[in-house]
């Protein structure tokens, strides 16, 4: 008689949702929860970008890993919809990186030699060449970086993809049950505690955002995490104004496929708060028109806000807890949620079976602290 | 056998509802088309400010019609709300018509000392007693004009209010019948078409907003109207930014009754269009920053707009068509038809009665003109 | 130098709000943290009906302290409107519980009697008499039992009254402030933890809905509630169907101020799902139709959901905990959280000044029961 | 200087876009006019099911029609994604025609054999291979047709996609332009008026729904159409209950990409009325209910209506009026427009064009009728 499922995982946002289908797809039996609904959180939230080359200028490792993410869509999206008939609507349009400063212009030319070196397209527009690609574009831009691979899904329809694939694949998915406590014994996992009810399994994989660290402090674990607030608008043009997304450091715009462009985001690191301003949407419109100056004309769609779970390096954690065995956590991927969920699931996957993972995870290791005390008498400060 | 009605409205929004009212209220057989819903165009998209005497500086008879009418609130309210049960959310507390320049403060006190003689209330301002009165004020202002009267209704509730207690009375209202022609015999009304039949009646009330024009275009008479699009957006604040509405020349800030705070409105003439643009709400949260610098942070709620119907000499049509016996127009209050429906209701009812009626009308009459005949060859022009 | 607030409340509901807006009257340094928005759950999914009367046939304390409550409403509404700005929607038009079988025919005119001996108003009406009121009742009803001083309020504005009022006194409120545990020292409560902040208090008041039990288990106390989902819908008539209230045990409908009727309310024990169920919206239609026939042509306009929190009694938890000190539970008004907010404010302000309540609570005691340890190893069950 | 336009389209709903987008593609100036929005009507309320097969029993010159247009979609979805970046939605799944009752099976069983006979696919298949194709159908059915080639799209996304494309081609679109007359000139069309001004052009197609009968009513001519109101349902699940469309004739259930499950749709003739009443509502959902029983528990998620133009033969006008020169009608596609759409658009090219149209158009002739007079007394009758 099977007494325990070998993986509960908590959250069933993009991250979760894609582990349970490699998980489920390995035929490991495999159950998970969130409070809410699938994907209601930041993964709805998201835009739904694949800016693996536009987005890591910096970091190495997530640069790698992202590009390798990104390798994996074309037959995901094939995948998911045979699977579970969800359409990701995945497109690779390409984009453009958008120099608005001179000096923009050297640091971006040498990014091209990069990116081509390591094997990736990447080409230096000048502005008569970005303007000739996208004819919206402000002339006052002083040319654009031309990443031809670079492409977008609409998030909130992946994470369901992702979440009707692998309950096909025989995952059980429990929305609005809320995990309060991993349950452990002797640094090992044994199950997981839901309104008043004990769920065993053999492995947790907590995937849950910020709030990762909220239900590991109850093991007396410390996995700092904390939300990056971002507003978003949809607007509607029955003038086409672009066809590739446009990148800059302040502000992106993404054409969807059903004639809407996203225009996002705003950064608020460590704000809960969920609420769209009127200063936001106000700061959003004033940095959409600096590109394409037309859109000032665009017709309002809608307006929104998700809170994207970061950490203090800026890499996601990926692995198993160190202090406390059969806990792997898969959260902190900022902005990346969505370009990052294929490799996640197929990382999380290879842990689990025990197999070696497909990347260096180093990078992403979690760091051995435990739940730290703060002094409690601290002064009221104004709120 | 009766055959006829006495009265069909053409149109339901808030002025075609009110005269509804007023005549079924006097017995007066009545039936209402409206090619939509109830209130659906520009009745529904009003902020509801009742400014009498905040909006009209320069225009006479407007600013005696808005007093008299505004002095209706009171008792209608009470009245609509027993016969409907609809509460119209009627609040008086008052509103400042902030001064911006160092020209606007004199402008400002000469007006005050005019409506002081004219017996109503208006008291100037200093910076530091606006400030007192209204604490979210930027402290940039140049004083403010305290129209303590002026005060507000829920617009849709209103029209709402009008329609339910006109049919209580007896009225007749159908949405989503589209009056087609006025049908006239040796230039007298004897019925309308209506979707290929014919409604016989002895009196026609054109109250249809701009689309006044085109319907009376098959009579071959012309009653200038034209659209001015206005775009507004609501939005929320858990701290309460202000308590009286905030009038300037471009912009005013209309604090309801459940808590949001309206603003609005841009102004395009001539524009059909319904759309918001993210442009127009730019310039909103633009215009509400200078007064009530603390709104940026105020949550974004809804956007819409509506299309207000003008004519050519900014005063609305009140009376019988001077080419057309039996078929008078109420149309073209601009953006006063809130303010002026009680006014509205009563003057018409009075003038189908054959009394005369609660206010001089020879200011609103409607010219008599043939409809123009426009040359055809025109040449195409770039849309 | 005063280091700490006297009394954090956690739960900005409609319960919450209430009791910081009588704690702040009364010079009480208040905070209210909510890991949402004001009103965000069960308190803006109410329809707002105020159903002394009608609701509490067999459960004399609740019948007692809900007709206390109910008669502070007309002061009430004056209060806050003058305090925040926001009219709460007061209305009395009374209330028809509607008899559907013979049996309930006596049962009601007993009831009738029992509540004249008790000094307030009831009357036994047939179906005739029912139908001469409510002219679009169903004639197949049995008769109706008619509580004239039954009445309404808008739910999600009374909230928001409560908390602006409250704020006008000088209370604290903070939105997307989750509380993640209650500190205490030797039994007794010395603060609140939250998001590794600790707020240090001489009081804490849980009004968390059924949340309330999982945040006291952190203490080790056993503080049974659970969820009640209920479902509802508006609809719009431009034909008023009705002006009172109806209720029956399976369904009511509230006739809004704004001309909308709510529909409400399906019952669903022990469910945290939110989702509304077509299958829900068919059972509340059709009910709604064996009351007010005509009801089926209206329109349809929304469809929403809130879980209601009750406890094992029936009765809500209202008072200091047993064994936790300074740690007050203010939870499971079921669906009378609205009709009881006004008396709940006012008794838990009493409880945290040391004076004697305005109501016997003996009946609303927490009861003193250790958090329930389960048995880890359970059988999973499907799910 | 040329001074005309080629072509005028009156009506940017599915089928004036079609057209807009085969004319601007063969280099002829075309101009579209819509007195709202593109596809603000019918277009946008359709399931989008594309169901030649399975619709259209008895008609065989409709018939014909549907499987030439329905053959169309595959090379039209990757041009209209090339042109535009819109994505259609278009999959081709299949769909199954439910049998309810012992009488269906042999009407159905035929029907397989004459749709074979046609070189289409067709496939009669028992309740036991009907529940294994899709497990959530109600084991009471009494079998199904199945037709494996008919397939769905995005109707607002077919659309749009053909209006950009279109524009991409060098078509004008006008939003919000109300077109009041077509002028003509010895029966012979000269151009078009709007909103005051007149526009020369060559040909005029209106594809104005049922709207064509009024405006061709002032030419003098009669078109008789009326509108067809259907109210419709979107639900979610979780659970994937649906693969192919299900379709019967009181209901059908169209699974979308996004995991949405449409659900329509309601039969009102003659209603301009757009309201969804619940009665509707209920309707839909006991319908869905018989073919899925579990769909009950499905999550609702919006409501909406349409109305579709139908005319007195249930066949499409498409064609030149006998009795106006150049004046092409393009109208009464009833619920087949989004089906019909790619067919329509080329065979009124040709038309235009002068060559000989890709289908037999006899069966679609417009009638030669001149504008109805009807009796003006007519009694009023209640409303």
């Amino acid at each position: 008689m099977q007494r325990t499922v070998d993986v509960v995982i908590i959250g069933a946002g993009v991250i979760g949702c894609s582990i349970a289908y490699q998980l489920a797809r390995r035929g490991i039996s495999t159950r998970v929860y969130d409070k809410n609904q699938i994907g209601a959180e930041a993964s709805s939230a998201a835009a739904g970008m694949l800016a693996a080359q536009a987005e890591f200028m910096d970091s190495r490792p997530l640069f790698d890993l992202a590009r390798q993410s990104r390798s994996l869509f074309p037959a995901l999206a094939e995948e998911l919809k045979a699977c579970s008939g969800v359409d990701i609507g995945f497109v690779h349009h390409g984009l453009l990186r958008v120099a608005r400063t001179p000096e923009d212009v050297l640091t971006y030319q040498n990014m091209a030699s990069q990116h081509v070196g390591l094997g990736e397209e990447a080409q230096w527009l000048s502005p008569e060449q970005a303007l000739e690609l996208e004819s919206g574009l402000s002339p006052s831009i002083h040319g654009a970086l031309y990443f031809p691979q670079d492409g977008q899904v609409y998030a909130s329809q992946l994470t369901l993809a992702y979440a009707q694939a692998a309950a096909s694949y025989g995952a059980v998915f429990q929305e609005f049950a809320e995990v309060q406590e991993i349950i452990e014994d002797h640094g090992c996992v044994t199950g997981v505690r839901l309104q008043g009810e004990v769920i065993p399994c053999s492995n947790v994989i907590v995937a849950s955002s910020m709030w990762t660290q909220e239900l590991l402090s109850k093991n007396g674990l410390h996995v700092p995490l904390f939300p990056v607030k971002g507003e978003c608008i949809a607007v509607k043009s029955m003038k086409p104004l672009l066809r590739r997304t446009i990148y800059t450091d302040g502000c992106y715009l993404v054409p969807k496929s059903n004639g809407e462009i996203f225009i996002g985001a705003t950064v608020h690191p460590h704000s809960y708060d969920r609420k769209v301003s009127i200063g936001g949407i106000a700061a959003l419109i004033q940095a959409a028109e600096e590109l394409i100056p037309s859109i000032r004309s665009a017709e309002f769609s809608r307006a929104w806000s998700g809170l994207r779970p970061q950490t203090p390096s800026g890499l996601p954690y990926l692995g198993e807890h160190p202090m406390l065995k059969h806990a792997f956590i898969a959260s902190g991927h900022y902005r990346n949620g969505i370009l990052l969920s294929p490799i996640t699931g197929m990382l999380m996957a290879d842990l689990i079976e025990g197999k070696p993972p497909a990347a260096d995870l180093t990078p992403f290791a979690i760091p051995a602290l435990p739940k730290q005390q703060r002094v409690k008498e601290e002064l009221i400060t104004g709120v």
